[in-house]
């Protein structure tokens, strides 16, 4: 029989470096992408909505003549969500609602504080002026997605929220219209690709120019974000999903193996592993995965991914469970112990924690309220989960009294001065009182 | 007379036209130099220690056979700080104070809440495990720039904080060591360019692999840091630092001259302009320019940075000299008027916000206390000053109570199926209490 999912032992002597392979992930941008990328770029900026149309026909296989078909207006997102059947607009609404109320907890205030000299110091923040959501269209077409990019930008005051979709062969996913209405989406663009970053990072006649671009995407999308960065912000370059399940023998095996699967029929790149140290319990889980696979409508992308991608691995115990999960820095980490809360402290990164064996990742994936949207490839050592933070930037504010001013510009002076910059010094000295 | 500095008037009919030309900055990155890095890059990536080696010899002219010789210890740091005459040692040592006292104030909080189901919801706050500071060498070597990127990384808590700086021609900057000292800098090796990015994004034998990489670079730097975003996190590509001057003509136009001057000065890309609606008091200011340019001693850079980059802009008055300030989104906003807390309400995008005549941007450069690495070329629409908050990441936290799950696991499984996610639905619906 082919291997299941792959086992792995830290007492082996080479688990150290089949975990790292295990791990290892590279988004392959090769010339050829870059070159057509860059090419792309450089057509939208110079010639605007002319190239999208263009590219659009090409890419998407339709046959439009002005960037007037590609604009759907806020009566047409209304009606998909009209039109929902009555749990889905139910769920999509509860899921909504409580996203916008986590995300509140989220907001950061403005602060200042007045020195010994009565100088006020302190930072003031404040929403980007317009942000973009790229969607992307296809198998991956996601409605709560939709949800989880616009809401904290709404929560954060940005003024204006354009999304991009791309429809293939024509094809529009009317969950993601109706989410996008849910989430107060002001306009929506049928582009895709590098083509639809580049009209969001540029601004074109129809599509205006963003501060900010968010938002999942292939290569294209990804390649096109990291070339635009800086003109425009960019959140993360996001690689395939993952889950690793800490279990320490108490949770029913159906249920872990279930949790996995979630992670694994997301596409074959996607990786789940569980961490264990009770060998009957790995055992268990195992024959749950064996049993439980082929009942899934995704058996092939499921079983594609445990092979290629997924792990159950023994350690020695708790304390190297921990240890690796560290090492790891998963995207969604799922502590299935009886006492997550003594777990946490120990745990340094980690896109999402999900505590305890009813706190399932899918859970978080549409409605518990943390957002979705999560660092993946071991990036959580440096990055957060999509927040209201992504929305807003923040300005330093100085008011100096004219004692302070004085009193500092002596300070400054010696350190300009020492470095040369006596325009700096003079500047300085100027404030300073006699 | 070659123009001393463009004059703009916002009645011209090209005004627009010329403004967007005077703001307009690319940061060259041509194929030539993007060929150089990524080959920079691979090569460390595969032979570590000894392609730094070699690159070191190369680029900055040195002559020495192993990695060791590129490492500067504690001691030798401390020996630096010791060296200094005393009224520098004391101004590095305020301004330090300052910054670290300012940043306290940044720190942002672990929270969390307890849902109707009694399901915890929140987020925790966790520091990087180690940062890596670019510092340049050669003419552009500030030691206030040690201390603005290192000290927010101390105070977020970060583990281990290393430097590198480049040495052309074996010249180290005795000052540059002693403020990394003072930060509390742990190792500094003394490479530079792509190498050193490469360096830190990978690790070698020596120069550990850190999570993120902050700091000013010239081209190759960039280029490299962009090419690394993802495998580790950076903060932004900066571009040539700006000043955006409000007047409303009660300042000394001495004092505006030099405040000019003291953006001028850093190279000849910097950007120094102000805007005023007083013709007698801008004519005043540009006499002061004239008088005083010659009796710099970078007299050369700023008359070139004023003659290319600089600008007295005219403007019809308060509002407008607002609707501008917005629109260029400047990295340093002085607003030299009366009442400068009004004024601030109403600025969407700057950096730093400098309030009254008595707040030069000089002062902020050293010892106010904010950080000095600040957005430029406009990004301030969507971008920060460096913070605490760059040098540390959110895990999201979810604790369902077996009721919350069994609540929310019926809205999961709705929104999973209608994305046609069934091991997600299953996974929710496991948790769904009879």
């Amino acid at each position: 029989m082919d291997t299941l999912i792959n086992r792995l032992d830290s007492r082996d002597t080479d688990f150290t470096a089949r975990l790292d392979r295990l791990l290892s992930w590279e988004g392959v941008s090769d010339a050829e992408v870059q070159h057509r990328v860059t090419d792309i770029l450089a057509r939208v900026k110079q010639e605007g909505d002319a190239a999208l149309v263009e590219f659009s026909n090409r890419f998407d296989r339709l046959n439009v003549s002005s960037m007037a078909e590609l604009v759907i207006g806020a009566e047409r997102l209304a009606q998909a969500y009209a039109d929902l059947p009555a749990d889905q607009r139910e769920a999509l609404a509860v899921a909504a609602e409580r996203v916008r109320v986590y995300h509140e907890h989220q907001k950061p205030e403005s602060w200042s504080f007045k020195d010994e000299h009565g100088s006020l110091l302190g930072q003031k923040v404040t929403p980007l002026d317009r942000a973009g959501i790229y969607v992307p269209g296809g198998k991956a077409a996601y409605p709560s997605s939709v949800l989880m990019n616009a809401i904290p930008a709404h929560v954060a005051g940005v003024r204006e929220i354009i999304m991009v979709v791309p429809t293939p062969d024509g094809v529009v996913n009317e969950l993601v219209l109706a989410a996008a209405h849910l989430a107060g989406i002001d306009r929506v663009f049928t582009i895709g690709g590098a083509q639809a970053v580049a009209a969001l990072a540029y601004g074109t006649e129809t599509v205006p120019r963003v501060d900010k671009i968010v938002g999942p995407g292939n290569i294209y999308v990804a390649t096109a974000k990291r070339a635009v960065f800086g003109q425009v912000g960019i959140d993360m370059i996001a690689g395939p999903s993952e889950i690793l399940v800490v279990s320490d023998g108490v949770t029913d095996p159906d249920w872990l193996a279930m949790d996995l699967f979630s992670q694994a029929e997301h596409d074959e790149d996607a990786q789940a592993i569980l961490i264990g140290w009770d060998d009957e319990h790995l055992a268990a889980v195992e024959a749950s995965i064996e049993r439980l696979a082929p009942t899934m409508e995704r058996a092939e992308i499921i079983l594609t991914s445990l092979r290629e991608r997924g792990a159950l691995i023994r350690v020695s115990g708790p304390e190297q469970a921990l240890e690796l999960t560290n090492r790891i820095a998963p995207e969604h980490l799922e502590l299935s112990v009886a006492n997550p809360e003594e777990w946490v402290e120990g745990v340094r990164h980690a896109g999402a924690i999900f505590m305890g064996s009813h706190t399932s990742e899918a859970l978080g994936d549409y409605c518990a309220g943390p957002n979705h949207v999560l660092p993946t490839s071991g990036t959580a050592r440096f990055s957060s989960p999509l927040g209201v933070y992504d929305f807003q930037k923040r300005s330093s504010l100085i008011q100096c009294s004219p004692e302070g001013a004085s009193v500092l510009g002596r300070t400054a002076s010696v350190l300009a001065r020492g470095e040369s910059l006596t325009a700096h010094a003079r500047s300085a000295e100027n404030r300073i009182l006699d």
